[in-house]
């Protein structure tokens, strides 16, 4: 670690305390980013396979254009009347199914879902929440009660957790799992209120086949009474290359719908969407205001985040470079079947397995050496996290799965202390 | 009502359903801002008497430079190190006692505050909080069960509300509130987490008198085990007219700071600072990321707010126009006996109670026909919330007072159908 970097980490450790954590065992110290590209201060340049946040690329101009522009004009809040956050909930609602009527701005996905969570309580008059056994829902109480992902997790009161969901086992045991929590909210007397599940499970380690395995769990709760929450932080804004939602890929229409990280290219902006009979029903009885949410400068930002997804066609970008890193995963697996196993996902959010051969985090630290953010997920954080801006073209995707092969290359040969495989053709 | 409000208006209604309510009879419809003045999209201009979140004025151009230029170069989460959170935690440390070393960073106070209740209740190992009669501390479901203020409130767990605070009559009846809440605690077998208290009392209408008023009241506080937790949302950076916090007042140092609106002139942040042995105790079980929460962007733009406050001499410039608020509203008091009360307040947050004379709303909407944002407080909205822009002038405060004065003569005319009396001098 240079001087200036164990300088700064001091200075950092003794200002923002004890929860704050790093990425990696020597910190990464950022300056500057552009695009797909961070800086460090010595000037090293890291393409970027992991931030979601700045979905349509660091300081994209476009967007810093706009932000600048509506800072300089007008910024407040909605109980004054202005253009800003009546357009962009419009222009949200225009790409949900039309049973979805109303939006509610927040500045995090936290608080949306707290709002949701909150929202389908009081419409159902239930208490009972059903969650993923890794699900990470947000950081307030409330949510943190319902994300077992989170160090020093404290369960909830009334939070049931389903048994792993089975993706491309087929959707039999994540139905039976939901069935069983409701059976069992029954027996402790607890009234259903939702299933509260980022569509595409991905802090579980990412599943979405077969397409509509949420379908049937869906059913279940509602039958019993309770409401579906989609939670599309992670898969919304197109990351999936197919539409704008995750949900699209179940055939059931969400009850709620949370949205947050990339809506603002990491400016803190996110939102609920919900259909109107349950808005009605909370505003009855509960007025909800935030400060900060939909203020003039947030929604322009988060319009001008939807116009470059949709100008430089960056959910087709997604679709046709995931075909590529998917292609890429398949080559890598079979040259080196001891320590890669199974690649899940779509478009630009790939979760790739680490076998018993090989350390997750030697990978990912590697692949920081070689000028490459990735990171790590699932329960065992066991499955490299590869989920890099929309932007992310079909030469990043060749740059970042040559990288892959050389860490691994390496991994392998100083794993076997053997001659190292022959390189594959073209990975 | 024009056609073109009444159009923004009802696609408002639809997109954003019922839980947004408006300020104003009719509400007000806004393009642009600058400074003090909020122009509507007639051009018809208004004085800004009202917003608190602008401190430094709308759409200062040092805080739009410096979010434009960070919002270019840089805005990432903290997993990395990057320079400017480090350096706005070190700058937010040095105005508070060196008791408090840690900050942590949020998008809300909302968030702020429920981070703040769930540390507390994590290191006293208690839930009992004791917050005020009209308390108002966020929109979490958390927070808004402390918020006896809020549409709807459904008064959270092991809420404790203390009697109404005193203030100008003297601190005995608040510490025998708060001790009353203690003593109800240990007969309900709930162990005492905090007092979760606005210190300068503001949402149940202003209190900051007489100095020192919450010291008994947090000394009791702490023999039961709890904490002190200042909720700074209101009175921080500089609001009354001295020193940068309201705590300051009451010669007891906070366990826990939250903080909020002012601190990004509009942009979406907040921060919690706390004794490092707090944090200490905290981050043993509990780890805390918030994805936004001191970001490059946010937190460049923190900084300069800090600095046009400092630069622009805005605490001076908020004691010396609240002393000549103060004047006017004596005067006003003498001129107007049967409808003007009392003014509590300091720097730039008045509060100046209507009496039976005169509807409350009434004034605050004939000031806005006379070009002046005000609102109103207090349980019974029958206290004028008079809360500027930290650069609001001596010329901003008289032409304030002139018009207050105006919309008093008319309504006294009106109410008493007689000739209207006679104009003090200089009002």
């Amino acid at each position: 670690m240079s001087t200036y970097v164990h300088d700064q980490l001091e200075r950092r450790r003794r200002a923002l305390g004890p929860t704050y954590t790093h990425f990696y065992q020597e910190p990464l110290e950022l300056v500057r980013a552009e695009g797909v590209w961070m800086f460090d201060s010595t000037g090293k340049k890291y393409l970027d396979a992991y931030n979601n946040v700045p979905a349509v690329g660091h300081c994209h101009p476009l967007v810093v254009e706009a932000l600048a522009r509506q800072a300089s004009r007008l910024n407040t809040h909605t109980r004054y009347l202005s253009r800003e956050p009546t357009e962009l909930a419009e222009r949200l609602l225009s790409t949900m199914p039309p049973d979805i009527q109303n939006v509610v701005f927040t500045c995090s996905g936290s608080e949306a879902n707290d709002l949701a969570i909150r929202i389908s309580k009081f419409v159902t008059g239930g208490t009972g929440f059903i969650v993923t056994p890794h699900a990470y829902h947000g950081t307030t109480e409330l949510t943190s009660g319902m994300s077992p992902s989170m160090k020093g997790y404290a369960k909830g009161k009334d939070v049931y957790i389903t048994s792993a969901p089975l993706g491309d086992e087929g959707p039999s045991g994540f139905v039976l799992g939901v069935k069983a929590c409701l059976e069992k909210m029954r027996a402790d007397g607890v009234k259903p209120a939702g299933l509260l599940i980022d569509t595409i499970v991905s802090s579980d380690g990412l599943c979405i086949n077969p397409p509509g395995f949420l379908q049937e769990a869906v059913q279940a709760v509602r039958d019993a009474g309770g409401l579906f929450v989609a939670d599309e932080v992670q898969p919304g804004f197109g990351r999936m290359g197919w539409g704008m939602w995750g949900f699209e890929l179940h055939g059931s229409i969400p009850d709620i719908v949370t949205m947050g990280k990339p809506m603002g290219n990491g400016h803190p902006i996110a939102a609920l969407a919900a259909k109107p009979e349950i808005m009605n029903a909370f505003a009855q009885r509960f007025g909800y205001f935030n400060t900060f949410g939909g203020n003039n400068v947030s929604c322009a930002v988060a319009l001008a985040v939807l116009d470059v997804i949709e100008n430089e066609g960056l959910i087709e970008n997604s679709r046709s470079v995931g075909l590529l890193l998917k292609d890429g995963f398949r080559r890598l697996s079979s040259t080196y079947p001891a320590v890669v196993g199974e690649a899940r996902g779509s478009g630009l959010y790939w979760g790739l397995d680490m076998l018993s051969g090989v350390e997750t985090s030697d990978v990912v630290n590697g692949m920081r050496d070689a000028g490459v953010l990735i990171s790590s997920m699932g329960s065992r954080k066991n499955t490299l996290k590869i989920r890099p801006p929309l932007i992310f073209s079909r030469e990043n995707a060749e740059l970042f799965l040559d990288a892959l092969n050389k860490v691994l290359q390496l991994k392998m040969s100083s794993l076997e202390r053997a001659a190292p495989r022959v390189l594959p053709h073209a990975v």
